[in-house]
């Protein structure tokens, strides 16, 4: 056997993909597990990933009418069961208030007491409770569309939980939008999943596949559910945003009607769609690799670490002085319409635990400064993209002034790597055999494969295989008609099958 | 009689001040209460002046060294138990969850299913589950300090509550911070309360006090709690933040331990400051006036509102056009930092209202562009600060390149009224009769008092006219000694007393 490589990471990808995701999200320092169950911990490199996404997400937001507000964090069960779907979808998973005060019992402990008239559900979403306010804000015609986003955190007792990509508690940002007509509603819908797709490919380097979901894959309460769906390197199929078209559904059980034009009372017509912090793992999925995180540089908390070498005490004033003015110079630049963004890493820790840490935590640059280079005015730089060992000499000068471009150059190469992979695990698939095969022996990916739109089939296949449609492209007649692989009925059109999280 | 002036407001300040306060922040469109007790949906234009305000402060934050996070909306009973006085502090007033579903019963409702061994505190505050975290991060003196803070949502289950300044869920900001020594805690705690003065003064454009707590008021199990406290125009003070030093009492309950320099295990010192979207409702009683909200132009949401004069549809395309090629030059301006933020209102609505909608918003400046004012280049302007009718032309090339300085001329404006007015409302006080004559019968406000440092004559005032001490001031020979108004028992320096929210 050839002696392997050792990685920063173990297991590798190879060995153990799931076992390598937790270890990724523990090394970069990105978030862990807390004592509550299934809540986690967002840790600061984490949680700046997170701003940084959040800011991008807002423009966006914002460049298209959006407003952000903020609504209960609690929901009245009884506004919750307005919509009957919704709630049976939310019921088996939602963590509930009973009690509103602490109390001695006589064991001398403190129990729950102040029991409330109706129990209160920590928000799942906030369709019913934000529903119950536009109800009221909405009288005519001229108070729409209302087109407001909210940030917050939501609760989800899911029992079984990983880092980022399930989790009890999850921050996201939920859009809820009101419409006069069925039309500009749709408008909006779809409008949404665009702004999440054009996110995803430009800020976070991960390319994604737009379609709706089936039915039996709806967010529960909508008329249709679009999605952007990633493929992660164990070519299983991550759903990474999500824009409803609710219809008249949630106005009817809110009681959103208006005044029309034409002096009637009509009912409205509301959208929601939502991303949240599953986007990071989604991101460590798609880019990470067997030395840890990679950070596409538009999202990355910091662009470039300087780590200082220092051999000799005698040098550390000035080695440190050289590097603080290395950063200055490179701060000066701006990269995605920040400035570039540089932390010095002085710790009095092992150079090499120190750099490896950087590695790991997937900023784009590192770049060393010794004595030496700091005697011919020049850096060593690292990237993140390159093999760890693949090192390179340049004035401090051509790094600063080329930096830009290099970050560029880094985020379009993760993008269009991204790309390469699905397309190599991406296959158009035209019967029962061959799709086995696909999924059982030739390690899965995208099948583009045709299906006779009903439940029975879609169960099957998922059951026999745990391969589920992620989703229907939008041009219905995508790859022309053909015939169902497991009835042989007739299809307009391919959808797209996948393992999924 | 003479004729009463018309004002937006109804009533005004000296007729009904608290109803004034709730009058406004209806009108202002700044928040609503919700259908779930106690919380409030914070309108899009309240919760952009959150969003500045939190841009404001992380500013500050990230300045002195410390990076967000985020952790556990819930805090487990065992947990919050570990700090005796904490959880006193907080059990009559949390909202405890005890099931993760919900069932249907026999009654074919849902009712609470599925019950946790231990029930969830929703966080009232984070100090416990933060706590349990820092002590498995903290090992070495080498991680110290810990510098940490989460902007999140808390519930404390107020049974009297207010819009801003006292509701059932409110957002904050919360500063978590550990350290190797008292020393360093003690500075961290000082540093803290001197960003919240320097944001209120500077940005709220609201005066402030600093001090220390006495006892009674301090944090529940906090060694000290030093405050900022500001005097709205009802005379009443509002506490608008404070910063805790712990001491090593939660480093205890949690546990949170190093090994020292000397090789020693040691318990750690920590801090928590906050500040949350109280401050909003202190903006409002210290700004606000019969017409409104006034907003201190740095917070504003927008900056200007460009208001188009259309009295005959022919001119609605070229007024229109005018109207956002001036919005673009003065977008083009910026002011503290950002660009001059320019909202042009081309509803189809009638003019006064929407003008009037606009001075109750209390955005900065409002400018009003007709036919005439197109012709001739000018724009017709009104300043917040000034009467809603005095208004005046202006080329608008001169608003454009003189819009920043009027901004700062009305920030600092606000800042010197709000100034004047606690100026003139603090005395230095000598002998009971003039406190209670001075809290009686002349409207109270900042009294500056000898007292003889004994809960028992802290409480006797309390009892007899509602006033409490607000802070000791830092400097605690702060006016000389003395003796206290109550008991003649020498006293070092004056409090600060006053009626409070």
């Amino acid at each position: 056997m050839a002696k392997q490589q050792k990685t920063a990471i173990t297991p590798t990808r190879e060995e153990n993909y799931p076992e390598w995701y937790q270890q990724v999200v523990r090394a970069a320092e990105l978030a862990e597990n807390s004592d509550v169950r299934g809540c986690m911990v967002i840790k600061p490199w984490g949680y700046a990933l997170w701003e940084n996404m959040r800011t991008g997400l807002d423009g966006f937001f914002k460049a298209t009418g959006h407003s952000n507000a903020y609504f209960p964090l609690f929901i009245p069960l009884s506004y919750l069961e307005k919509e009957a779907e919704h709630v049976d979808g939310f019921a088996k998973e939602c963590a509930v208030v009973t009690h509103h005060r602490l109390e001695q019992g006589p064991d001398g402990k403190l129990h729950p007491a102040g029991e409330l008239e109706e129990p209160l559900i920590v928000r799942p979403t906030s369709e019913t409770i934000i529903g119950a306010t536009y109800a009221k804000w909405v009288q005519s015609y001229r108070d729409l569309p209302i087109l407001i986003n909210q940030w917050a955190n939501v609760v989800r007792w899911e029992m079984r939980t990983r880092l980022f990509l399930r989790t009890a508690e999850f921050l996201w940002q939920e859009g809820h939008t009101v419409h006069e007509t069925e039309a500009e509603a749709w408008e909006e819908t779809r409008k949404m999943l665009e702004v999440y797709k054009q996110f995803a490919e430009e800020y976070m380097a991960m390319p994604v596949l737009t379609g709706e979901k089936t039915a039996g894959e709806r967010f529960p309460g909508a008329v249709s559910t679009l999605c952007i769906e990633a493929l992660m390197q164990d070519r299983k199929a991550l759903q990474a945003g999500t824009s409803h078209f609710l219809g008249q559904n949630f106005a009817k059980a809110s009681g959103i009607t208006f005044q029309s034009r034409e002096g009637c009372e009509e009912v409205a017509w509301t959208t929601s769609w939502g991303v949240s912090t599953r986007l990071i793992g989604g991101m460590i999925m798609t880019h990470g690799d067997d030395d840890g995180m990679v950070m596409p540089p538009r999202l990355s908390p910091s662009h470039v670490v300087i780590l200082p070498i220092i051999r000799n005490e005698a040098d550390r004033d000035s080695i440190l002085e050289y590097c603080n003015e290395t950063a200055a110079m490179i701060r000066e630049q701006s990269y995605a319409g920040r400035p570039v963004e540089v932390v010095v890493d002085a710790r009095d820790i092992n150079a090499g635990e120190k750099g490896w840490g950087w590695v790991k935590k997937g900023i784009p640059v590192r770049i060393e400064i010794g004595p030496r280079d700091m005697e011919s005015g020049s850096v060593f730089v690292a990237r993140r993209d390159k093999g760890p060992k693949e090192k390179y000499g340049q004035s401090r000068e051509e790094f600063a002034s080329t930096i830009s471009a290099v970050l560029e150059e880094m985020q379009q190469g993760l993008f269009e790597r991204a790309c390469a992979f699905r397309a190599e695990n991406t296959r158009e698939i035209d019967n029962w055999d061959d799709f086995v095969k696909f999924f059982k022996e030739e390690g899965g990916g995208f099948a583009l494969a045709h299906w006779d739109g009903t439940e029975e089939t879609e169960n099957k296949i998922n059951d026999e295989l745990s391969v589920t449609i992620r989703c229907i492209p939008f041009d219905c007649e995508y790859g022309g008609a053909g015939e169902c692989i497991v009835s042989g009925k007739p299809s307009k059109g391919r959808v797209v099958f996948a393992k999924s999280y």
